[in-house]
């Protein structure tokens, strides 16, 4: 059974340059002083990226393979990261497709190995959404991996839609991947707050609650949203996202949008992956609130150590048979096989 | 061994007919036009308090002691809901004194059954501080109930740390409980998302999350904070808020003003309440990842229905001696004892 990594990322060099250049991203600095490579990869971060992370996001090649090979992965999904989304909407929409062809010309030297998530500008959402039709029906690509925050607005936002239903008719799930939140009291501290320890998983978690009230997974019942770290924390409160259901003080008839429990339209539209949870009981939470069918095997190359995430699977006490699912199966549900 | 219910809310006439009047509180309004009571007890709520909830908030004495009685809770620490926290601070702090004597003379009627939180107005924070100290030490109180935001600010800020002193100095905790978060982002569906399903306890972590990285814990060692409902997705991420300690990425030395790992602080200086997650596997996350002396017994008594809490606890499989602990032992050791 092949291991498929939902969560690998990539840059290119001619991304990096328009981050340097800080077109349209001005968030992103360059140490000129120092005279060397340095990428801020996110706001807040007080150093820049270790170039070691550097070197592995820009290796589209024999690198990559062989850190896949050392940790047992098989296959990745690669997607860019931090993304397109922070750019000016017209850089970002041509940005967008270049990058899809510059993952597309990797895929095509290594197809056994490698597979991709689109890159979109959302802010353009037509043209997004037939990008990501190009992206599906030509490149071979499996989905959209976009970030939590557009800024000043989030996924739920029905100028967005658009891509929704693109996503849902061509039947590829999006992977939404945290950014540095939009939201001014999580970035206080700096990147230690707003960055992978609360900040990144907070915003992600609220942008798919958003989603949720919004009524997009009464629109496109059929949409399928991946969120990362097992759920972000949202197994924890699996049971209290219900407890209100019915009751007027919180849900009073006819005055919102939707009508299923909220764990409805996480069991219909939700999936998680392994992602930098490494936490038994956490895991085990997971698995007992939203069953096996919905974990899914990632972890988060080349930010994080790809051995990391195996060894833990390896070591919790889980069948072969859902082991397997995990690794592969359920990612075959989604169309994304090796 | 009694059950100690470290969570239940009352309000008085007073402190009701201020916010009718929204002297400094202008988000609480009464329905003039049906000329009856209805008090929207949070902002963002779209139809007001049940009567039923109204009236057990309402009643201190005999009616109070038979809901618990139903319940199986032997003492309610008392605390006022949503507190004076949003009051204009002279008038906060005015009340705070008066709810305090008001509660101080309920509990004096049921000193076997009654205890209290104090009420205080953080933005005048010495005369918060004193007040506590008179709460603790001249009506025998036991600790702060206090909100997960203060409007513009959170109990990290600097300005707020001689309550911070004075709890530490009087060894009694801080309750951190819920309010309508201050972010926007977290109030465009409004109560649904704001309120109990999402946005509570999202800010209440961020809350305690600012409260660790402004140094608190470093400069008041001493200090214990109680959050509720499991810990509001804290034990699920207890692995990944330590991930990366000592990565100059994300932690660079001399930046940032805390030197153990995050999980140390929650170790010397959190505890959780079982208040409103009643789901097994969170349950046994918070156990596994806290441990069992970091679980106390709470019920969010009459805004939910007591019966529930420990018709859950009685459900899980504990041994008698972890339930003691809950109910009883693990508050002893904060000084809260029937």
């Amino acid at each position: 059974m092949k291991r498929i990594d939902l969560e690998a990322h990539f840059v290119t060099p001619e991304y990096v340059s328009r981050l340097l250049a800080n077109e349209g991203c001005p968030r992103y600095v360059e140490d000129k002083q120092a005279k060397v490579r340095r990428l801020y990869c996110f706001p807040d971060t007080p150093e820049p990226l270790p170039n070691v992370i550097f070197d592995r996001l820009l290796d589209l090649g024999e690198g990559r393979l062989r850190d896949m090979d050392a940790a047992g992965v098989d296959v990745q999904v690669l997607s860019l990261a931090p993304g397109v989304e922070l750019f000016d909407p017209a850089l970002g929409t041509e940005l967008a497709r270049k990058m899809n062809d510059a993952l597309a010309a990797a895929i095509q030297k290594h197809p056994d190995r490698l597979m991709g998530f689109a890159s979109l500008a959302p802010k353009l959402p037509e043209a997004a959404a037939d990008e990501l039709e190009r992206a599906v029906k030509e490149l071979g690509f499996k989905g959209w991996k976009t970030n939590s925050n557009f800024g000043d607005s989030y996924l739920d936002d029905e100028k967005y839609w658009p891509i929704l239903a693109r996503a849902e008719k061509l039947e590829v799930p999006i992977y939404l991947h945290p950014a540095t939140p939009a939201i001014p009291q999580m970035r206080t501290y700096g990147f230690q707050l707003s960055g992978p320890v609360f900040g990144f998983g907070a915003e992600t978690l609220l942008c798919l609650m958003r989603l949720i009230f919004s009524g997009a997974f009464e629109k496109f019942p059929g949409l399928k949203i991946i969120i990362g770290h097992l759920g972000e924390g949202l197994p924890f409160i699996f049971e209290r996202i219900d407890f209100f259901h019915g009751k007027p003080f919180v849900f009073p008839e006819g005055k919102f949008k939707i009508r299923q429990r909220l764990s409805e339209y996480v069991k219909n539209n939700v999936l998680v992956t392994t992602s930098g949870n490494y936490l038994e009981p956490a895991f085990m939470c997971t698995y007992q609130t939203l069953g096996i069918s919905r974990i899914l095997f990632a972890t988060d190359y080349p930010y994080e150590d790809s051995k990391n995430c195996i060894r833990f699977l390896e070591g919790i006490t889980l069948s072969q048979e859902d082991r397997d699912r995990i690794y592969s199966l359920n990612a075959s549900r989604l169309g994304i096989s090796g």
